[in-house]
């Protein structure tokens, strides 16, 4: 499969130490040619790492030169030490490429509430910035030195032809439990070579951030940390994108950013499965979103699909518990396919056709339909299995 | 430890045959001498079982002569039929008792989804109104009746001097899992002989309710058919209670209800040990119990007690993701008494100390203060262990 790496970026990912495996990567720059524009959402968590802080005062923005990224440890809940580390990343990133400290975003994931090991860090920085490259060797060695508890890597490329040039976007995450025993936050980076003002780019990662990082769930913890940002160097040479290219932007970018979001449940850890969420016919989207976070955050129903019962009880209650008006008389739930609840009653099905379905399928799809409303939504989720909590609790602080 | 029965009350249990299992009680009849105040509390989940349906147009109200509760089906997601079957319930209970069906209260826990099966539910009904009885041995009779995956009875009793008259009150409770495999919903009926009208009924009950069972989670999911009653029968013979010893039965009854409700976690499925999440400085009560409530159906901080983990950075984030505003200056935690967060900043603690005091109390209490606010609460929930999911995994519809 062709990797399309988007003009006008270098990357870089080395190993510095921090992570307790030998030659695990641990620091990845991501470094524009020139200024690029970017753009960030970040975690709404209340009590965030010092790195969000930052990032959150610097997005929107045309004049970002890159991003500097170390694993291992998350520099949250480390107060005014950890301000001053992540000003220093900063610094240390900016003076190796040549601009100023505040036209660095910084990103750490990994442990909580301990000081940056700041003297390792210093040296991962320089001797990433000498790595900087265009290749796909340089991208890949970038993923790796963002990951974590993650099992693999997650990353995605695309090419399109929007307004008579080509475009294209490519991107990585990392996040394997929202916050494992490595505080294995959602992470992810997006380099396009389109051309897009800062309002534009904010707009529209905050479109695809919508259908995709915020709509996927592994325990419903949100990370001190969770970052995902856009960086764009306009290097495609295109003219800024409006109106019909731009929504053909959108609508690549939230491609895009589908395929990278669900890598992170099936990666969740422990995960057997992961659930496809459809909803249907609510009042609103974001009531079906909120209907289908409280069925994938329900260990009922994770404990169920991962069993391969095909227990609709589990799955219809909690939608009854949302908080969103249901229509009862409408209620209809399918399990991959499978009707099994209709017309808000129980309907005659093959309870063992449906389980083995389950059990043979890693992504298991169901799809509820709560009502005669326009608002829909679709949502994806690990289940919850004996080697999530044996991985969650057979470790200590 | 003496048992305090009102008067004015006959209980009885037996078995019929629903539950699996031979001789298993499964059918429970609570009945006044004379008709009695009643007051309810139902779950809000708007999938409801057609019992709480049929109570809640009921209470508050003073012509109510008894409960009749069956256990092993639950008679949810049932549709007319399951309507048609409440009524029927109460139809046979009241010809039993010789009053109105109307004037007959119905609960149900068990399977969800299936038809009751009404001709076993009638015999054990006709045989359990035979055993009516004022003793203590129907009361436990009645409590075995309606547990479904309980590991143990939950019951207890408290006398009082109120307005120069002894008034007593007792509770029975089951539930292990909000839902589990055999949909072990919340079911608790309190019988007391104090004399109150039903608006005060209803008034004291939703206080108590407010500090006890709805400040308790095994896995926060919310069932189909969680009920809790208040029956009065006034056979204590005191004026109608006001003022202040309204209030100091309001206080009696609130005690009552969470030693009752703190019964639940502790026998979560699975569970090893008890949270009690205590919240202080928040901006009210009712914040803090979301807070409270966030944090005690996090997986990663009831994972972490399973493993006697000191994992503060899970217990602070959870806290940080409730929604409600937090001072992080202000944020103290203290695990079983020990401070390991201060002030929003980590602090020294001997994490071996506090992992031994964890893995040696079955309840554990986390103490968190969110800032300089007058709203505090009392939360309990059980870990999540091994076995809940393995429980709740392997089982099939």
């Amino acid at each position: 499969m062709a990797f399309h790496l988007p003009l006008g970026f270098k990357f870089a990912g080395v190993s510095c130490g921090i992570k307790k495996a030998a030659g695990k990567k641990d620091v990845t720059m991501v470094v524009g040619d020139r200024p690029v524009v970017a753009a960030g959402v970040y975690t709404q968590n209340q009590v965030c790492a010092a790195p969000v802080l930052w990032c959150r005062k610097r997005t929107p923005g045309d004049q970002i030169r890159g991003v500097v990224v170390n694993s291992g440890n998350a520099n949250a809940c480390t107060g005014d030490q950890g301000e001053r580390d992540t000003a220093e990343m900063a610094r240390l990133a900016a003076a190796e490429v040549g601009c100023r400290a505040e036209d660095f975003l910084v990103m750490s994931t990994g442990i909580i509430g301990v000081p940056l090991p700041i003297e390792k860090v210093s040296q991962g920085i320089q001797a990433a910035a000498k790595q900087l490259t265009h290749s796909e060797e340089g991208y890949l060695a970038a993923v790796d030195g963002i990951m974590t508890t993650d099992n693999g890597r997650k990353f995605a490329s695309a090419k399109y032809d929007i307004g008579g040039h080509s475009i294209r976007i490519a991107g990585m995450a990392k996040g394997a439990g929202m916050i494992g025993p490595n505080m294995a936050t959602m992470l992810s980076i997006i380099t396009t070579d389109a051309r897009l003002s800062p309002h534009d780019a904010q707009h529209v990662l905050a479109q695809a951030a919508d259908a995709s990082f915020n709509a996927i769930s592994v325990e419903g913890h949100t990370s001190t940390n969770d970052s995902l940002v856009l960086l764009a160097s306009g290097a495609a040479m295109n003219k800024p994108l409006a109106g019909a290219d731009l929504n053909a932007f959108q609508a690549a970018l939230t491609e895009l950013c589908v395929e990278l979001a669900k890598k992170i449940p099936a990666d969740g850890e422990g995960a057997t499965h992961v659930m496809e969420i459809r909803i249907t016919g609510a009042p609103s989207d974001r009531d079906a979103r909120e209907i289908a976070r409280t069925i994938a955050d329900s260990a009922l129903v994770k404990t169920a699909i991962h069993g391969g019962d095909p227990n609709w009880g589990r799955i219809v209650s909690a939608a009854g518990y949302s908080g969103i008006p249901l229509s009862i008389p409408h209620l209809d739930l399918k399990i991959n396919s499978h009707l099994v609840f209709a017309a808000g009653q129980p309907t005659k099905f093959d309870a063992k056709v449906v389980s083995q379905s389950i059990k043979e399928s890693r992504d298991v799809v169901l799809e509820l339909c709560v009502g005669n409303g326009e608002g829909r939504s679709t949502f994806w989720a690990s289940d919850l299995t004996v080697e999530y909590v044996r991985f969650n609790a057979e470790y200590t602080t």
